[in-house]
């Protein structure tokens, strides 16, 4: 089977979530800068929840490039993860509509953990296949960031109903830890093609 | 004909699809688990559609695949399949708001009909234009999955008058069957590529 | 230039029309038959709609596919057709909430009529690049539907202040016309690869 | 790594962006003339911002084309032009329902500067990696349509305090400019491949 249409039709669905969490933005009556301000909190859950989708498809961009072929279990871990990636919009609304409330906060952190969860299952499926060998095997590593960000999300649920502040700063963190450019895949790759 | 195109159109009609089935679940007003619990059973029938839109995406997948050429019959079932899934999420969101009621249940069973219909008739029409001794035609077989699922489906419709648990039970179990890999194609394409 | 990114965004673009205009069809509250009755005239007004975009996808993916280079103004008359499409789900939302009256359906035929207009356009654009010997002029040939379609939009306009269920008849049937297979690019083609 | 994927990425999500701000065109309840009055307003709107999704997509499909790789700090400045695109349907929606009061105006204003600021930045990314003799700094040349544009853009936000009218006008005037056929990239990639 062919990789094409898995990374076409994973694009597809990654760029609507992108766009359409944008629509969570409901257009104010007001014209005037007091009619911006209750969008602020909504738009910086979007920001925030563009990065973390922007990181994924960066991610999922390089993980797809060194894989050569894909299967059944690769197929519905790529969907798996798009399920729930495809919540963001819901959990990026929820927060921001109601200022980085608890519940809120906590089904935020919630879907980022299984998000996490569902890329490291994707990442199996795709190494299982490919050999323990292969580039992507050598490309991830330890893997510290991919292990570390779940236990902060798994960390960050719990504590948003002491502080839902202290939760979403931890967000803002492991989004800002997946930013610092991860040159594992590339410094592998030409290290093979030459 | 080129099949690339048709293959593009329809990864992005399923993949707008199997996301905008997601803003039915609207972002709820209150910010604690109350205010979660109307969003469940759409959550659940979002869950089962992602599922079924899923199933369809990777056995469109497979077919595509050994497809070589496509003609105006070809392209109109295409076209006659999509239109049946892109009700999904009118009727996804139809029964989640009435937490399974006979009605909506009854229409969700008769959209899953036509879908599998349609896309029955888009597999005959490949397998008119491609010959049966194609891959395809091989491939299929006596297709049992693509024989009861309609035949279940069907049944389920006046058994939503009865018992929308049970009609929405049958839902489920095709949507199981079908995840059980499936292996045809897979099995039959080595044979012949190698 | 090459067409392949045109093919994509016009694809992409398309796919998304088709597939939002299904949002219109708003979930009814009521969960018995009677609930869905207002959302029948919607419906049809889906299909119809459905129908159009399909038709102008399908001719799109033809006129494309004898296209060799892209310039200027093809992809701006490329996107001038994609801006009267992207008007469908508008049209069809009005048209389908007001079961057919006059205004919306005038308005209706009106975006029909400038679609068909943007198209001839586009074919213009495409054939004074191509050269009058290439393969669309002479696949186009003496294009009566091409021809008569937007004279029959602009009968349908004023019609439908008089009688607007005669002036939908007159979308039907343009549709069905262009429903009839239409085999000039096809039949041209194989002469031409042989 | 490989420019397809960023290509498509891309056009998804500009696609769905100029495809979604058409939904900020809300249905009338009416079904007369007067109806679509308080529509006329979004329509200009749309109308203007679909020209400028559109320009910056011709422009980013030309830069992508003379660009042989892309790189991190590429990906990431390409994510950064979305996101402010992204924000064109609130604008758009925000500008258009206010019949271009002043706030909208500034606002339509500056993420119009944002964008066009981030465009620029993505152009210098792309040719720190492709080199200063490359074809993209050829083509770019001294850039005055990139350098007059954000100028505009900010010499509009106070106009609009003073005139939204007039600083709309800039908006318009901006967009005629664009438009003018820009032939640098076109003029120099013949001049390379032949």
């Amino acid at each position: 089977m062919e990789k094409n249409r898995l990374e076409a039709f994973s694009d597809g669905v990654i760029a609507i979530i992108i766009t359409i969490m944008v629509l969570e933005m409901k257009v104010p009556h007001g014209n005037d800068f007091a009619a911006l301000k209750p969008v602020l909190p909504i738009f910086l859950s979007y920001v925030l929840s563009f990065v973390y989708v922007g990181i994924y498809w960066s991610n999922h961009h390089h993980m797809l490039h060194v894989t050569k072929r894909v299967n059944g279990p690769i197929l519905w871990a790529n969907l798996h993860l798009l399920f729930w990636l495809s919540l963001f919009p819901f959990t990026t609304g929820w927060i921001g509509e109601n200022q980085l409330a608890s519940m809120p906060t906590a089904t935020y952190g919630w879907v980022l953990l299984m998000a996490a969860v569902s890329y490291w299952v994707l990442q199996r499926a795709i190494i299982r296949q490919q050999g323990t060998t292969s580039l992507l095997a050598q490309a991830v590593g330890n893997d510290w960031k991919g292990k570390l960000s779940p236990a902060l999300y798994a960390a960050a649920i719990p504590l948003a109903f002491v502080s839902p502040w202290l939760a979403n700063s931890v967000f803002v963190l492991v989004a800002l830890i997946w930013l610092i450019p991860d040159r594992r895949i590339e410094r592998v790759l030409p290290r093979h093609q030459s």
